[in-house]
């Protein structure tokens, strides 16, 4: 598979009143690839990409790299309403020596055509010109409300082939990724749903890019396995998750890491009481445990 | 009123397959306020502004500002959905000489609370700093997601003055615009909805920044004398347009001047054929003739 492949972590976005807060970033970078995560992804819905400017990113990035991440392990999300934001930041990343870009379709015009949405993904494609690139394209419509359409990933895959790699499905519709595989066999496909990982990757999955392994990376893991136990634990999980999920998760981070700074979040989110976290954090710590072996 | 005011024109963006057609839309302009427009808003969503990068907006302004057309008849879309994007192209707007920006507010998280939408806006006006601003926040649930709660409104301007000068209403519904007028008296209302500008003016609005400005400026300036025979014109002209608002006025610009290129739009909208331009264009023209007196 050319596309995202394994345990990828949506990476929650620490942030300072000004901008990103780097260190705390590199730390939990270094903790999540600690924890057996195969990469992370930064700047996606559960890192508040869009609240970020192309600069704040490809500075967080670089950051990173610095640190001593390598790039191999990272992906970035890049994707503007406006083509032309989205082909400039996917080539300075490239140029930074990443290769996973998650590309959220253009998102204003909810009421775009397939075929409109194809042609922004071939622009963009045509307008970075790099067979470096590995796009994943990003369907998440209940929080976009736009579609990525099976039928355009199909034929940007013929047009374009492994350049057009992947696609995450975080609609949490299995049927949307069963669509995806139907489509599109060649193309890399991860969820974002975590309690689908198990039978998604028992369908020929690529594996997942979540949210939830800031948390319980473990736990995620354990998903590869497609254990009802693992998914019992994963569903305990996912049911503390009461609210919304970036602030919520955020302030669960915030009590697991005893550093209060990591509930601040961008606007328009906003932080939720340290009690929720608190919460979280106190249910999480048994069922956890007894899933790292 | 501080904030725009009587008849501003939406003003559709016509693009070359690579950029902004300047010169076209230079032709335009000059046709618009020889019309009798008071203002130009270029970059809202007829306009197709979030379609394109901030230096992209820049740069046709710059080539109207050097056209001859006056800074203060220019207005310009400059919401992102990262404050800090927002912030940088309204700095560079004002810099141009530009104070009128119309502010999406971020559209990516659509169940952002109101308190998150108010840090953003108040974001906003603390970051760019400059007293020569004239905010107007955009209300377009129906195309971007996110509304301007009322309440935000009025807290914003009781915290930032005339810097927060209006609201463009373009939900069309008649109801937000008065819940509009009854929360920030101060505040200028303008109605994005044709049909309703005569009563909006009746009740205090300060007027419309509209698209079929684009297509029959007189049909729309007549609105404001408050007739039956004026709306019944302005419903009429509505009528025709059967489909994608901004791809059909395109192809209406495209038959009405006789310069096919109008039609084209930028990616994820789609042109649409030019029958539909031609039969707008036929059927425009005697009524509109009768409004011009």
């Amino acid at each position: 598979m050319d596309g995202i492949h394994g345990l990828w972590v949506a990476v929650a976005t620490p942030v300072t009143s000004g901008g990103v807060d780097t260190a705390r970033l590199a730390a939990h970078a270094d903790w999540l690839l600690g924890e057996g995560c195969d990469g992370l992804v930064l700047f996606g819905t559960t890192g508040e990409g869009t609240s970020f400017s192309a600069r704040e990113r490809l500075d967080a990035v670089a950051a990173l790299l610095r640190h001593g991440i390598a790039a191999g392990r990272l992906g970035l999300g890049t994707g503007f309403p406006s083509v032309t934001d989205t082909v400039a930041l996917t080539r300075d990343m490239l140029a930074l020596g990443l290769r996973h870009a998650l590309v959220l379709p253009p998102y204003f015009y909810r009421d775009a055509p397939a075929e409109g949405l194809e042609d922004a993904f071939a622009a963009l494609l045509d307008g970075v010109a790099d067979d470096r690139l590995r796009a994943t394209l990003y369907h998440i419509p209940q929080v976009s409300g736009v579609t990525v359409p099976p039928a355009v990933l199909a034929r940007l895959r013929a047009r374009y082939g492994v350049v057009l790699a992947g696609v995450k499905d975080s609609s949490g519709e299995f049927a949307h990724f069963r669509a995806f595989r139907a489509a599109a066999p060649d193309v890399s496909v991860t969820v974002g749903s975590e309690a689908d990982i198990g039978r998604a990757v028992a369908e020929g999955g690529a594996g997942t890019i979540c949210g939830m392994a800031n948390l319980v990376p473990n736990t995620v893991r354990a998903m590869f396995g497609g254990t009802q136990a693992a998914e019992d634990a994963m569903r305990a999980a996912l049911a503390l998750m009461q609210g919304p999920f970036v602030p919520v998760l955020k302030s669960a981070l915030a009590a697991m890491t005893g550093d209060a700074d990591w509930a601040r979040t961008r606007a328009p989110l906003r932080a939720v009481e340290p009690a929720v976290g608190q919460r979280i954090a106190h249910a999480l710590q048994t069922p956890q445990e007894t899933l790292v072996a």
